[in-house]
């Protein structure tokens, strides 16, 4: 047993969860399930159907609704990166307490039709985000497309240079890598300042290609991709220093749009056992040798879980604890609310159990 | 309309399908679908459940169950590779006209579990089928490993060097790679002599990895890969020389089994219409500009449909033709029967009618 049997740490936070539209059956079952996973606060994406959160009022609108469906938890707000965004609204959102504005490329994942083609008509926009401190988070992929050579396997490298032109243009803007997936992307968080971090969510630390090829429950965007790609996410995880923290990326979706006519939904569901399935990972890498049962400190779960996250988003420190516990609970085959049913990651499997202390 | 709007060619032959243990409901309802597609000759694979054909009498009692589902159709059989094969099996399959083996690595397809760990054991029966002119045919992929770094993205170009192993100690061997789906795997078979081929599948000249990812229809073994890839198994197909020919690896599974409850056979269902999806690539790589509508001359089309695997296999040239028309037909939502239903590539889409002259 490489990690100990049970860890009291403080309570974590999640730095990028889909919540979906509130309230709505989806909503209302994955909404309480941050709690169960010991996390206390979240940074809630804004890529709602049928439209996106594109103004403060509206941003702070659904914050209310998420309150009123878990009023224990603290909702980090975003909104989206849209043409009719404007410095006066960055400024309004800052003014707000609004965390960041969620930059997807247009076409790469769901609910992104109305994303961004080129950053250049933004650039006010990015120069009131980086004068007022607000984030800007990446969904770091560029569209696929057959004439440019780019599929979902090397679309995130091919977004790099991306990240490294905005940074060059607005030094000072804080930005968050969302849901790294390869070394490449490791590597360049790293070899910037500390303002450029990432996040890495639980699925892609188990995940390989093969895991979601034949699987549509773990399918998502990004793809999870080669051992040697998930080696560095798990090394990021250990060796974070603040660089990288947990951001599930949780994307609840019903079950029939996993499996329908063909399509499958991108998204894997992790909310209500995140830090188990991190725990889990973690684990099965030291069995494999990727990383030293060394690497994995308290000190590294308490920073990567929630203290660097928190820290650079400038959230309060968490004043409860949690005890993590191995075995002592059964991932559920499905979970069922009214009008929905998700399968979650891993399902049947057993996991870290979680008590509020 | 860069083909033209009809072909009059010899009858196609198919020189990789799965037609499943016969009789039973899904042989019933594919088998009669071979000539449906313009094809009177197919390769037939070995690998069905519960158990593979390793004997000349399985496979010539198979041969028999297939030819009383449809007699017009000339079945080529083979053999599995497989630990109980003996070089007197291979010379009793020679003189009863058994076509070729078929070598499935160990764990990296369907039906592959009784496959070949390694060919250091094989080595006497390798040398008889050297001897005795049987065509070894090679599931081209090393199983995944994450321990090896490999996953299915790269599993075929990692077997490219067995391949050559396998050409360097029996150079007079008939080898077939089939279902090549990289650029790397085009190279390598135009780089050995004559007698090394490659069959290439309808499916992978238009799918690419991002239209397996969410779509459980388009998942196969070996999977699609990238746009050049693509490219480079089009430009094999209109500059073949004999080097490559059709063989669909058209894969029937029950809708079940493709989405169940989260796991998804491998296979693409290609079979009524194997020679209309090729033409749809081939056109469709002309609007992409992938190849020239001067690559796609009728002579490239009659050797690539079936003259280049008519002659590999020793199988007698097509007595009847058949006309190819342009929108001829649509491609059922589901094709099903008594107790299989499938769903066939493409479905819904217009695609090329098939008469028989």
């Amino acid at each position: 047993m490489p990690l100990k049997d049970s860890y009291l740490l403080p309570a974590a936070a999640d730095m990028h969860v889909h919540l979906r539209n509130a309230p709505g059956p989806i909503s209302q079952l994955v909404t309480p399930m941050i709690r169960q996973a010991g996390v206390d606060c979240v940074f809630v994406m804004p890529n709602l159907a049928p439209r996106p959160i594109v103004t403060v009022d509206e941003a702070l609108e659904y914050q209310r609704r998420l309150q009123a469906l878990d009023p224990s938890v603290t909702y980090l707000m975003s909104l989206y990166m849209h043409e009719s965004l404007t410095p006066d609204e960055i400024r309004k959102a800052r003014k707000a307490g609004i965390a960041g504005v969620k930059a997807y490329p247009r076409g790469a994942t769901t609910n992104s039709q109305w994303g961004v083609v080129s950053f250049e008509p933004f650039h006010d926009v990015l120069a009131a985000m980086e004068q007022e401190g607000v984030v800007l988070n990446l969904h770091g992929e560029v569209p696929s497309s057959a004439a440019d050579g780019v599929t979902v396997m090397n679309a995130e490298a091919k977004f790099l240079p991306v990240l490294g032109e905005l940074i060059a243009k607005y030094p000072r803007l804080h930005i968050v890598l969302e849901h790294c997936t390869t070394a490449a992307a490791v590597d360049a968080v790293r070899s910037f300042g500390e303002i450029v971090v990432g996040t890495i969510t639980a699925h892609h630390l188990s995940l390989l290609v093969d895991d979601w090829s034949a699987n549509v429950n773990n399918y998502c965007k990004p793809s999870a991709k080669s051992p040697e790609d998930r080696q560095a996410l798990l090394d990021a995880v250990v060796r974070s220093n603040g660089k990288f923290f947990l951001g599930t990326d949780s994307a609840p979706h019903d079950i029939g749009a996993k499996k329908g006519k063909g399509n499958t939904a991108a998204g894997v569901f992790t909310q209500p056992y995140a830090l188990g399935y991190v725990l889990m990972a973690l684990e099965e890498a030291i069995q494999r040798g990727d990383i030293s049962e060394d690497d994995v400190t308290e000190d590294a779960l308490v920073g990567f879980f929630g203290t660097y996250g928190r820290r650079f988003y400038g959230a309060e420190a968490a004043d409860r604890k949690i005890l993590l516990t191995r075995g002592g609970q059964v991932i559920a085959q499905s979970l069922k609310g009214d009008g929905a049913e998700i399968v979650p990651f891993r399902a049947g499997e057993t996991t870290w159990g979680v008590e509020w202390q």
